[in-house]
């Protein structure tokens, strides 16, 4: 049960339907998700992070594949599973097979452990990393 | 100032410089990093480490590009200074751009925004993620 | 399902009991919530977070519902889906309206962001920050 | 030092210097911090989070001051060392006495504790919270 | 729901029965946890990951109770829900009482506690620590 | 830089001198740590941290050596630079040697992996560990 109602189409403001418009003709989809009736309860926010979502995520120097796996990356790191469940959605409609997604949470993985072992040994930086930077 | 002192090759054991031997004839380099002599005062840990990166980071249904660029993601997300920087040399090797940093690190910042709007307002996963897993 | 059973005020200990009662004369309400009934078979540790939480959540030289709401951007942040339910509704009851809370989550997840971006990109903390302190 | 180069102001493009100028008559300020300087490699995202930085930050249903010092919450959970000092600064200049900052630090520190032991012993949410959502 | 179909044993090939077979008897028990039926569809790092907690959580320098109340107390941290409920169990069935595991979240609590205020002051390190390093 | 200055015993009041001399009666030394010098401009603080730390660090149901090798766990999973350097000295102090220092944090680097392949493929409860609880 979320914080704060859901707000349907029918009952949206005019602005928020704009931008309910807008995520379904972007997406060829016939409906909005949770999140974002969630977040129309604060119009502005809503706007905000879908104007940011449509900029970030489009394809640019990386593909929208790759920023997609990306994104469930640090979402398994964050133990969020209402990103988890929707970016893996996303990341399998652009292409993800079930063996890259078992290659992003072996990385995944990984990182966080190899994460704890260098903070937590206080491994100090090699000089070479400061001095390419 | 590490909590352990970095083991040097000419002070290492056998079992040591045999992982030292590979890291530096797998990278084609002429010496290891700090990380790894750290690790080295636990041959164990060291070795299946090691053999860990090799087999996780190796290509396979993912590039070695993408999976150093989801390290990034993961540290950066963790806060982690040893490993931003030492996967960030790693992925500039395997051909990451700035333009491609720059949008790792916005993929990222976004996703832990989204992660906490989300998670802090409860959003209930829709029920089109849950049939489709 | 936790991991302990909660404690019923009918089987509870003197001592628990006197933590319950001053819970309930503290806030005027009729019964305690799971978290203190958990707690409770340790009632060492119920005690000492029950005097925490009445000593740091009392206003001083900030109000109660600044407090509270600090407390539901650090829950959304962890994640902990217990303490964002229940600090959000302390925070309504000490005056936190539905626009009020869009503010508290939409700087959290701004706050989430930013804090990646700065540690992923590794920015120097500016020197007039550093001599101000 | 910073993964990619701070961009001064004079070596800035047209779309990055208006940012600058935009930072520096909103905030009365004669320089822009380094966390400008470096998001300033990828001129998009610097305009995008500016804009939500002001957008955001600004007073609403949640004063300055407050929004600040949740900020300051935020980072001192996340341990991003950047956003402590920058945004301690802000508030400060918002109004934050040391007293204030000792009330933040204190309830942040509760609050990532009761996460914990919330999170750790599974407490069940309170059918309370739930139907009152 | 997992996002891959979890792996039962009579649909398992070959290395995945071998490895199940391993957990079986060296854990004496007549079947394997969901954890382990789910990485099965990526059978290297079902083999790796189960190899790597045979060799890690064996008695070593530390006996194997104190291993998983370690265990226990980082899944609290990162509020592993699946973690915290299946190292519990292990912690209980080496020998960890109700009493323990109380000791266990109250370090825990504390700790991530005073994480925050270390790092929201931004405490210098005493140099008497960095000397011993 | 810390962000408020540390209070040294000849200027402190005399309720933050009687929490310094506690410090150091209990501990056997001489001085008391940056830790406590920045929190005593917050006498409440001080004192209420510093009689947590004195009972919930006791030996227990669990000896002052597992509690603080636990404190080590959590610290480095935070990435906590304070902690991990003062609290392995505690760790040290009470008799942890370099081969337990490995296993503490071969066993914190593991559960952070564990954490997120079995958050990020959601890995449902087994029942047999929700029947126990």
């Amino acid at each position: 049960m979320s914080l704060v109602k859901p707000v349907e189409y029918e009952d949206a403001l005019p602005a928020v339907r704009a931008v309910y418009d807008n995520i379904m003709s972007t997406r060829r989809v016939m409906s909005v998700n949770n999140f974002w009736k969630v977040l129309a309860n604060d119009p502005a926010t809503l706007a905000r992070t879908w104007n940011e979502v449509k900029e970030v995520m489009q394809p640019g120097a990386l593909d929208a594949l790759t920023k997609e796996m990306i994104y469930v990356a640090v979402s398994a790191t964050n133990n969020c599973e209402y990103c988890i469940y929707s970016h893996t959605a996303a990341a399998r409609k652009a292409g993800m097979s079930d063996a890259m997604l078992a290659e992003v949470l072996a990385v995944t993985g990984l990182a966080n452990k190899t994460n704890r072992l260098a903070s937590g040994y206080r491994v100090p930086v090699d000089a070479a990393f400061l001095s390419k930077s």
